[in-house]
Parts: structure tokens; sequence; C-alpha cells
């Protein structure tokens, strides 16, 4: 045992109060305070709000810090801490916050991590864990659907790049952007405009938009119907193995008590009836 | 008893009148066309037909106010008249009508509260009013999803006002102008020109973009997904209980017929057989 | 009886004629034809072709009319004919081609006409035909949410060219205008610059587009759901009735035949067992 | 037989070769080598690197050919190897890869075939292979609703290029071009724009766009539902097959135990008990 008693009645009170409402409750507020004081320093304010706003995000910083530390010591398996992803992304973000923002190098930076401590708010709430994690889960069916659409997305801006670059080297210069390019027309932002540009050269391109936006627009439609078709099938499933199968085991009971009833009713009258002519028969069955 | 037996049938008499036919498609008709009395005031009319206009403004104001005060004395228990939304709603409504359109500093509020006379329709037609509550009740459940997409768009605003301020003060001054040209990117609307505008100074910022588009337009995709199958659960639900089931039931109730029939038979043999043997065997199950 | 044998021969033959695949191939052909005359028309051509077409063209209009006058006479309750929506709608048609073309006034009513037969395809092939109605049958079913979407457009249209009339008179002048405005907006055409007009006066009136545009989205989400889901509902319904019942059925006879069982052997063994101590109280079962 | 023992264990041991995992995930890789290669020639690149690729390029086209001769090799029956589509498309872009790149006039045509070999890809992973097959497979179940949609595009584009000719040339020039047009404002790409110009000579045009947007919506969004009904009924009758039968089946197999039961007691009282009353009566049913 590592822990001596005392030691670990305290660990107990740290983790009482960890799981508490007023804890969680606090982390929250102190979240959407910094939120705030983020979108707070978008405008332009008055020197003394500005140097208020300064003092509260390094409070922010403190509690944040202190809060990682205090969750770090009350975790049961340290090892195992940083193995978890929203302990490892909370760690990450509270650590960033550290940089100091006058060193003029790193403010970016810095401030990009503070931009971040927003998407604490996910990992402390339960319901938007939860959420994110059945939105990540969705992300590997689509695989092959995806790599289908990088497929069409690749040739066709191969092909756009191998003709359309004399004509608009900004929208066609080399993959990567003919690439983004065809995003902008699947989009449909205007994509005529692209279009019209190239059917001055080629009049027959406007084949090469039309194909294009009906195939990722065909395959999107069977990416969205696939997720759909999985997601409410899982839904089925489980409801049907909750209420249907009920009904049924119903039944199935009654026709149990049923067969049960006609065998001591057999059983009955073959030992109360006479005859025992074709009882070896009736046995065999 | 508040009310003396004279009373007490006039209100009957009334409360007959509110739920007539008639009367529900008057005060329909007097909606509509309280409705093309706004319409038509936003063309330049003829000052005859202006002033016919006015008066009919006036006397729907009037028909109203006696409607409202009608089914107030209608209504079983005054004390929770206001505490139906539609009613309170709709009292609103016809007590802003009553700000005289000449005083210049209400004129705007006033012309207001006559727009939205029209919504008393909905108030009126069932069939809507039942449409509006269920289209409320599928608010909350998209609840959590609707605070995740408003995360989603806080962070990149709160990052675009940090890095493209600069660039574009209209679009990118501060976060809640951001928020709303993020929205403006997530309808796909001259998107690209925002973009490019950005890319001039920070050519990799068309992975702001195309990641914003990609999270946002997941989200919603899945957000549409979890109200379609909540919807189509509790259809189909409420779809199995009346159908499936009767069938069931059917099935169920035969059996129960067999099992008693079986019972009948044992009893009558029981009653009638010589050897009273395992009788005791018998009775136990 | 009104015909002859004579003439009732002749009809037989002539409604074999009509139902016969060759006929009704025969007919689509010179649909196509006819489409194709149409579009070709609005290409510049040497005066040979023009020559061509036009001739083509009645030819066609005198096919159509034999063709009509044909299956009049075929049909068996001529009063009805015109009842039937496909036989008006082709009657009109074909009426409407026989405007002379070199008639200034009505040139392009009856060119319009003759666009139209193209429509004919639709009431010539069974499937189309079928689609069309299944089509049409969908609209009530809409009928409240339209309604409901019709008195968002109207009461924000009504706003929009209360307030912004004076800033653009081309987008907000009256209710009409202001309504095609914001049909504009529900598609997300260029709705930002119909924004940043508004925003220029009333710095607030994003909140008056992005309401909108969540108001329509929302309504014409649920539309399209409750859509999906009374087809989905109708389609599994008759699926249901089909399989589903089958089984159940098929239980349903075994166990009137497991009742029926039980009956002979009550009676057989009332019959032959002596007692007849409680006949009565099994009969009154 | 036509092969001596020898060649077939050397043919046995190739297709073991072609099945096995390393030749998958080689050919895997030359392709997307070659998909980066294509790529790689659309930026500007020093001299040496040039060079590199256009060796790359001629062994990547070397390899494929030897692949393909090897599979063909490999290949049971011969005569039936290019009526497989993937083996048809696979020889066409490998065959076409063979113009030699500095024929001027075919330079295009090669480079183009040179981009279509990262479809191949699609051809070599099973996954993306199935995914492809099951899309085609949806394509003939829309046939009539996409027919019913060019009627649709047809019509207005016809009675667009009658009225609208005279207004832009470019738009409405001929049926081929307004459906062009009209495909844009399908997509809402600055289809306003477009509206407002005719609107200028016509007043009630924005009827035509608003009919036709109503229309196109509508029909698609019929066509969706379509699909996915399609697609979800033969899952769940799928489903429905594996699962629900079973149940029902141990259902009625209970019930036939029951039945064999209640035979069986039948059997045994008309044996063993004294009066044969009404036997025959017993027998009838």
């Amino acid at each position: 045992m590592p822990y001596s008693a005392d030691v670990r009645s305290v660990l107990g009170r740290l983790r009482r109060i960890e799981s508490s409402k007023v804890f969680q409750t606090t982390v929250i507020t102190i979240i959407i305070l910094s939120a705030l004081t983020i979108g707070a320093k978008t405008y332009d304010l008055p020197p003394l709000v500005e140097q208020t706003l300064q003092f509260l995000d390094s409070a922010i910083t403190v509690f944040f810090l202190l809060e990682i530390i205090f969750r770090f010591a009350v975790f049961p398996d340290k090892k195992r801490f940083l193995l978890d992803g929203w302990n490892l992304f909370d760690t990450i973000v509270v650590i960033g916050s550290l940089i100091p923002l006058d060193n003029s190098d790193a403010v970016l930076l810095g401030r990009l991590l503070r931009v971040f401590r927003v998407l604490r708010l996910v990992s402390v709430v339960p319901e938007l864990r939860f959420l994110i994690n059945s939105l990540l889960k969705a992300i590997p069916r689509m695989g092959y659907i995806a790599l289908l659409m990088f497929i069409i997305f690749y040739i066709y801006a191969a092909m756009g790049s191998l003709f359309f670059t004399s004509i608009n080297e900004e929208l066609w210069g080399d993959v990567a952007i003919a690439m983004l390019t065809l995003f902008r027309v699947a989009t449909f932002e205007d994509w005529t405009d692209v279009m019209y540009e190239t059917m001055t050269v080629y009049p027959i391109s406007w084949l090469y938009y039309v194909t294009f936006i009906f195939l990722t627009a065909f395959v999107f439609l069977n990416m969205m119907i696939g997720v759909i078709l999985e997601v409410m099938s899982a839904e089925q499933n489980s409801r049907e193995a909750e209420q249907a199968h009920q009904e049924r085991d119903d039944m199935a009971r009654k026709l149990d008590e049923v067969q049960q009833q006609l065998n001591g009713l057999t059983e009955m009258l073959n030992s109360r009836l006479p005859g025992p002519a074709d009882e070896q028969h009736q046995q065999e069955r």
C-alpha cells in the first residue's frame, strides 16, 4: 500500500469533491468566463477593462492549472492519466496557456491555445463528451466512401490542372489548388463563373462540371443514406430486442404451459385408463 | 356558486357560440382580411383606398378586442387565462394594436404588432397550433447538438478575429461579426471571396474554411438524422402499439382459450375416470 | 344497344389496336420527334431545314389530332372522356396546336402549347403517369406545413417592406417583391449582399435574416421528414400486410386446428365416458 | 487438356502469387505512386525531378503492362477476360498509357489515360469495387424519375429559349444552353441575376423561376426518398428474414408439437375407450 491511512482519507474526500455538482458547475462557469474573455479581447476596449481581462486571464490559467493537478492527484492509476484522450487534451491546453503572452514569437500560439480552452467545455460536460464520442464513431464507417470521394476529386483535379492551367493559373495552377477549386464547385459557390471562363477555350467543358457535380452529389447522397441506415438499424435492433421479444416470449411461455398441460393429461389418462395396448407407441413419441 | 342561473345559461350559450363553426370561420376570415390590409399598405395607393384601409384597420382592431374579451368571458378559470401561451400571445398582439398609429414614436412598434396579427391564424386554426406545438417539442431534443454547434462557431470565430482582423475589419472585426461571417460561410454564400482574401496573407487559411465547412456539415447531418430517428421511433412505437399488438393479442386470447379448454377437459376426466391414483400430483402443477 | 354488330366489331378491333405495343411505341416516337423539332427551332437553321421542320410540325399536329379522335372513338363512355385529367390535358394541348403560327398575336401561345406537347409523354407512358399521380398525392399531405411556411414568409415580407423599403425599393418595395427577395434569401442566393445593405441603416438587421433562415430551414426540414415518414409508413404497412400477416395467419390457422381437435376430443370423451355428472357445466363454457 | 503438367503447376503458383497479400499491396502502392507522379507533374519542377518522374512514369507503364499480361495469363477462361467490365477498363487504361508522350497530337489523350490510372485503385481494392457496383445498381431504380426530371428541364428550356433569347443570347441562345442555365438555377448559383435580367422585360417571369425551383426540388426530394426507401426495405427484408423468422419458426414448431400430442392423445383414447359410437364422425374431420 503506497498511501498511509491519512493520505487515503484525504484522497477519498478530494474524489468526493471532484465528482460533486458544485465543483463541476464551478469549472463550467470558469470555462464560460474564459470563453467570454477571449471573445471580449477581440473588441477595442478601454485600458482599465483590458487590464482586468489580463488579470482574469492569469487567474483562469492558474485555476485550470490547479484543477488539472487536482484531477491528476485523485486519478487512481497515475500512469494511465494521459492515455485518456480527454485528459491529454486538457493537459496540453492548460500547459500551452502557461506561455507568457508578452513573448512576441509565441504570442499567437499562446492565444490560439487560450481559444481552445472553450473546447474544455466538451471534455467537462458529460453529454457533450458522449456526443463527440458518438460522432467520432461515425467517421470510420464512411472511410471507403470518403476514399472514393477523394479519388473522384483527385482525378478531376488532375484533369483540370492538365487542361485549364493556361486559362486561369489561380484556380487550376496545380493539383492542390484545383482540388480547392473543385471543393468550391461542389458547394455550388460561383461555379458558373469558373465554368464560363473555361468554356471560352473549351466549349465542351460544361460536361466536366456537370458530371463532377452529379458524381459528388450522387456519392454524397449514398454516403448520407448509408450513415442513416447504419444508425437506424442499430437503433431498431436494440428496440426490437427490448420490446417485441418480450411479447413473443410471453406467447412461447404460454405454448410451453399448453404442452405441459397436455403432457399431464396424457400421463393421467395413461395411468387411469384400462387398456395398455399401445402404451409403448405413445412413449416413443 | 359565484354565478346565478341566468348568468350561467348566458355563459353556456356564449361557449356554444365560441366553439361553433361559424364563429371560427368569421375569426379566420377577419385575420386573413387583416393580413391583406397589412400587405396592401406596402403598396402606393390612392387616398380613398388608404382611408378605407385605415377604417378597416380600426374595425379589425375593435373586432379582435371584442373577441379576446369574449374569449376571456367564457374561459372557465379566469386566473389561468394568461398562463396558456396562445392566450397570452393573442392578448399582447391585440393590446399592442391599440397603440394609435399617428403617435410618431410608437408607430413602428404599432405597425409591427399589426403584422404579428397574422400569427393569430396559427393560434386559431387547431391544425396549425398542433403543428407549432410539435415543432416546439423538437427544439429541446437538439439542445446539446446546438450547443456543440455554437462552440464550434465560437472557437472558429475567435480564431478568425484573432488572425484575420487586420485583413478585413468588416468581416472579422470582433467575435460577433466573425460568427456572422462564419454563418455566411456555412450557407456557402460567397465563401470563396472571404477565403481568397485571407489566403493572400495566410496561404494556408483554406484549411480553416474547409475544416469549418466539414465540421458544421457533419454535425448538422448528425443533428438531422437524430431528429429523423427520434420522430420515426416515436411514430413506429405508436403504430406498433396499435396494429401489431392487436394481432398478437388475438393470438394470446386464442392460446388462453386453448388452455381453458384443456383445463375443462382435465377437470372432466378427473371427475369421470375411475382411478384417483395420481390426482394429487395433477393438482400440484 | 346503340351500336349494330358491325360497328361493335370495328370498335373492338380499334380498341385492340389502341392497346397494342406498336401503336403505343408509334405515339411515343412521334412525341419525342415533336420534342426534337421544338428544340431544333431554337437554333439558327438553313431555310430548307426550317421548311422541313414546318412541314413536320404540321404532320405531327395532324397525327395528334387523329390520335385524340381515335382515342375518343374507342372510349367506352363518351360523356366522361374529358373528366379524366389526362384526356382533358391531351385534348387542350392538341386543340391548342391548331392555332396557326403565322397569326402574329397568338404565335407565342401556339408555340407554348407546342412545347407542352412534350408533357404528353407523361400521359402516354404508364410509369410516368403513375409517378406523377403519386407526386400529386404527396401535395395535400404537406398542406398545413406549406400554409405555415407561407405565413412565415408573409410576416417577414410585411416586416421587411415596413422597415427596408427606403433602403432598397427594388428588393423591398411591396409585400410581393419582399416575398421574392425572401425566397432568394431562403435559397442562400447572395443573401449577404441583401443583409449588408440593410445593416448599414439597421445594424441589428442580421437578426432578421438569421432567424428567417433558421425558421424556414427548420420548418422545411420537418416538412421533408414528415413526407419521408408518411411514405415510409404507407410502404411498410403494405409490406407488413403482405408478408408478416401471412405468417401470423398461418399461426392463427394452426391454433384454430388445435381448438377444433380439442373440441372433437371433448365431444368424444363426453359421449363415451360413463359419468354424466358435470356434463352441463362443460356445455356452459 | 491444353496444358502439360509443368505449365499447370506454373499456373497454379502464379495464381497463388496473384491472390497473395504482397502482390495486392505492391499493385496498390504502384497505383498510388502513379497518382502522385500525375499530381507532381502539375507543379513547376527542376529538370532533374522532371526526368526522374519521366523515368518513373515509364517504369509504372511497364509494370502495369506486365501486371495485366500476368493477370491475363492466370485467368481461367481466356475468351471471357474482356467481358468482365473491370478487366476491360484496366486493359484500355494500360494500353492507352503506351501512347508515347512526345507525340504532340496524342499527348493530351495519353496524359488523360494516365490520369485514369488512379481509377485502377477502384478496380484493385475489393471494398471500393463493391461500393461502385452497389452505386451502379442504384442508377436504374431512378430511371423514370430521371426521365421526368429531363422532361421538366426540356420544357422549361424550350420555353426559356422561346421567350428570353432576345434578352440574353449567352444564357438562352438555344435549348442546350438554356438547359445548362437551368441546371445553374437548380443549384441556386446566382439564379437571381438571371431572373432580374428577364424580369426587366417580362415582369411576371419570376413565376418561371420559382415554379421551376419548386418542381425540381420537389421531384429531387421524392427521388431521394425513393432511393432511401428502396435501400431500406431491402435492408430490412434481409434482416427480418434472418432474425424474426427464426422466432416465428420456433413458435410454429411448438404448435406442430402440440398438434402431434393431441393427435396421439385422440388416437390413444380411441383405442382404449369402450363406446365406438361416433368414431366415424371423428374421422370425418
